[in-house]
């Protein structure tokens, strides 16, 4: 494990844990698959313990650069909620995924699809074709149940669950997460964001306004110039009480945070944000829904700025957690500690 | 004044006054420039009796066919809400009109563009060129102020205010309005339409499912296939208590009720519908926004129907309230009534 | 089978077929699933005979109510083609579905998912789990590729493919198609349409203008005020040469067909339409794309009406087409023929 | 002037000029007016030297957040096409604005409004009213005419027309300008972007990586928290052949150069970005529209990073090029140069 200090974005404190489950009520579990070719995973974000049909969550998305393969995004646009966890995996994963989000559902709520209407999974994905086997359709079903399993407020990141074959920046990339906690009309609330990195080309690499890739890219032929096949994943939580409207705004803002790290949101690149509120629920079924004093829009500057500044940190802190991982035909996404034996000594040269 | 009475579009029960003002707060001004070559005005329509900017209204568009030169839907779709009254007039009156509301705004709150942000106006328009000498830009801001002086909870209908220039179907179109009612959780909540008629070739018309502009057609060498020049303005509002999100989806359904009189959105009609709620407004600058509750999703169908209905009565309405105009040019519009002395038995031919 | 003469919607002539394969190169296929409990398939449009991930279809679509659970349309929105054949399917059975496009795709490209890109699955559902016993998530990969191997330029309609457990008003629904000829700047352009309709309640329903469903509800105690839980997908495809966007406009116009059947766009239905061109093809990795002329939208307006009617014909022809159908607890649909013996006569009340 | 070098932001080269008038054809104007109370003003782009009313240009628009009065961008975002030149002035000058393009686009094309459809204005706007008493409406149509006829391939920026009252970064803002010339599918393409950067509060503020706003922060009360009011228009013009669909892609890249400086798209500011390509007109009124052949979306990645950093750049174009302001009520806003005497010293102290 890297000694390296890791850079904290922007002037807004973190949250106790420095993760998404700094809202409270938030957990995430993983599944990883690392089994010779197969290095890839499924990630589970539940907003809350209870069960999201019953009590779905206010939510909305900004699809930045919509070249992705997500399911359910039509149905959160519509109505403003999630009714399921949120799950991330790889492009080919999204089926198998979405099936288990089916059948838990139902195993819950046996009117799904009878008495009651339907259940919209909700499952998002980046490509780890360069690490992983994709063609091999590993995930199934069970390890959506098993990532759901191991959902807690404590969990790993980096090369794990759904992060287990994503490369970022010709780096091994994966899972990140990051919290910010803001003063908003005298109380105070909290962002968290968790992200699926698998996007970037080393000379875009930017940490903490270091223009770091710059430099890398000159000392490695590997960086030849292969367009982005990435994407990223961005879950933005919030425990501030805002609107699905509201929220779509919020999850607008991590394309400022993404961008300040080099992205340019490349044609090839998937980059979707989702936010959720854990402030209130909207019941399955009720005449009226009660929501709590929403937080006029005039106050969202502090939120925005948390969002863009966790988003930014999710990222940091996905390479900085990330592990070597070998994969399919012996690819090999060096992590960024060894890659950059040298990378205190870079990010020093930086402005105090 | 014709005695052929109205045909009453759908099962659901019309409000009191049958108007848009049937939605309790909501009064509706006009401004008509009847002058020779000059054939049109403004109409306001005030979602309640404060200040807009003060007490802003949640409300949301649809724009179902964008050919149009409208101001004010970029922040409508953004913030959820109206900050000034609604205003309706020709294309090339809007800037006149936007110019007289920012003037207003100012009046009543020095603050705005100075220790305050700026104001939003909210103009839309049809292109009533046919009839009006458009190009003689003859709307100008007092004649807002007119309007919104003569705002009543009763309104004339027809060649008045905005309508008074506008075409439907090749005949004389207009403002129409009409209201149902609905019982929703057990209370009863009115949807109103106001529209601003302008689009439609007489082929299409469809009078409550008779195919009526057929058979007119064929009397007529004067509905020579133009193409479409149009546009509908379709104004919604209820006392329902709802969201921006789930104003925009009423406001969609007012697609249903236009399509049901023979448009199928043409290319160059600007087709726009703008739904608002007055169940609560939003404080210009508070901390928090209290909300009632609101109504689940689950439980808007009976809006919808009503929002489909009301506008689709409206546009009847319009045709049925307009009355003869002698334009530019000695450009003529036909009202329903002229043009159609057999209304009465045409439309008896339908089955009861 | 019915001797009753379906209704001609509209003016314009339809096409030889009288299908969306009157669109030079689109052929349809069904797997039917149809046992027991089990009432349900899937259904294929191939846009063209080549691969289409190399030959990617200009494509766009216009979520009208975004109750649904299609997996494809972040893509389509982004680069405005389609890649694989569309499919059709049940609410739980898209999973399984889009597996086996990615199967597919894989297997005619190998490169996917290693050297290239990942492929974007496009499949759309409606819930037909008032017949069939949608828990049991019968559908798998290989009735996709039953479907697509079935694909022809004649294909049966109404209770077969996707369409075997749809109802719609209370009455048995399914697959329905139609098309249009219309002339354009001195060409003949044709516009098919093919409708998985799953949606509507009985009072609604109107066939050609005539309000038939108000009457029929009165008999019959069944059409109890459930709420709908239908969706309906509509398929637009021409030969006319237009581009993403135009298709986004023409897509639009299935919501005016749509209306006119009855349909407000109620709550729980997930209304969709999805418009593709054959007139150009995009090539899966060129540097350059040349496409033919394009039409001007000044010039769309025949093409909308066509559209329009499309729709409307096609929902009328699934009614028409679909047989009687008793699923899953002795649930029973009745054909329109079947439920409505005094069809003719109810329609000749029309005026002629 | 300042001897203090810019600095290039990223690694592509710029074109000749370094403005949005290395795209062959694009001109600016400007209109300033100083005097007193009124600092302020109205700057025109023109997409090429013909009538775009007759060559409609492609162009499309992506609203980053959507506090912001514009005119022009329902009809944009519906056909793709801009039909008369850019302006930009102040948030209370649009109304002047518009009516001024539409009395020119009747002088040049009589028959708009009558034979002909109407026309679209296209009027951007941020609000300067820090500097200028916005409550003036001092902007009249006579002022657009003049920065139409300014138009030139060589223009001024900083504190010069639309940006005269501008102010970024609690620093002067205003007009900024920048190019980028890539090659793409081995042809040369140029991206130009113009800014009216009127956004930002000093602590924000981030030059080419260096988070500059935080020190200069620390030195002065002044950046009191007061809530951002701003908005920035952000301009980008290419000869790269694209459509529509592919402009709107590329006018999103803007907000990730607008993120690079320190913005998280505050809730006050309305960023908005519209992009159009001069490699290809839509004429008026014709049967087709050819295209050239269109770069192939999988090919665009280079024009997004052309885009973004040309938008990068010329806020910082902005910044450099604007002079100290004293306006209504002695409000004063310095320039960068006036306000950071030790500049050059604070950018040095960045890594090489």
């Amino acid at each position: 494990m890297s000694v390296v200090s890791m850079p904290h974005v922007g002037v807004l404190p973190a949250g106790d844990l420095g993760t998404i489950a700094d809202v409270g009520g938030v957990t995430v579990g993983h599944c990883t698959l690392d089994s010779g070719a197969v290095q890839t995973g499924v990630t589970v974000i539940r907003p809350h313990f209870h069960d999201p049909y019953r009590q779905k969550v206010p939510a909305a998305a900004s699809v930045i650069n919509g070249f992705g393969k997500s399911i359910g995004l039509v149905q959160v646009e519509e109505l403003g909620v999630l009714e399921t966890p949120i799950a991330l995996t790889n492009t080919f994963g999204v089926a198998a995924v979405a099936q288990a989000q089916i059948r838990a559902a139902i195993a819950s709520n046996p009117q799904i699809g009878r008495e009651w209407s339907t259940v919209n999974p909700l499952v998002f994905e980046c490509n780890d074709g360069y690490l992983n086997d994709i063609q091999a359709l590993a995930v199934e079903p069970s390890h959506y149940q098993q990532a759901f399993d191991a959902a807690a407020s404590t969990f790993e990141r980096g090369s794990v669950g759904a992060g287990r074959g994503m490369s970022s920046f010709d780096l091994k990339g994966g899972i990140g997460s990051a919290s910010r906690v803001v003063n908003v009309a005298g109380e105070a609330f909290t962002v968290g964001a968790l992200v699926l990195a698998n996007f970037g080309r080393l000379p875009m690499l930017t940490i903490d306004g270091v223009p770091l890739g710059r430099e890398l890219a000159q000392r490695r032929d590997a960086a030849k110039a292969k367009p982005e096949q990435g994407s990223i994943i961005m879950i933005v939580a919030t425990d501030a009480p805002l609107d699905a409207r509201q929220l779509k705004r919020l999850s607008m803002r991590a394309a400022a945070g993404l961008a300040r790290t080099g992205s340019v949101y490349g044609h090839g690149s998937g980059d979707i944000a989702l936010a959720f509120s854990t402030a209130w629920t909207v019941p399955h079924d009720s005449d009226f829904v009660a929501t709590p004093p929403l937080l006029n829009d005039a106050r969202l500057d502090p939120l925005f700025q948390a969002c863009a500044d966790s988003v930014e940190q999710a990222i940091v802190d996905g390479l900085w957690s990330a592990t070597t991982v070998v994969g399919r035909d012996a690819h090999t996404r060096l992590s960024l500690h060894d890659a950059v034996p040298d990378l205190e000594q870079l990010l020093k040269r930086r402005t105090p």
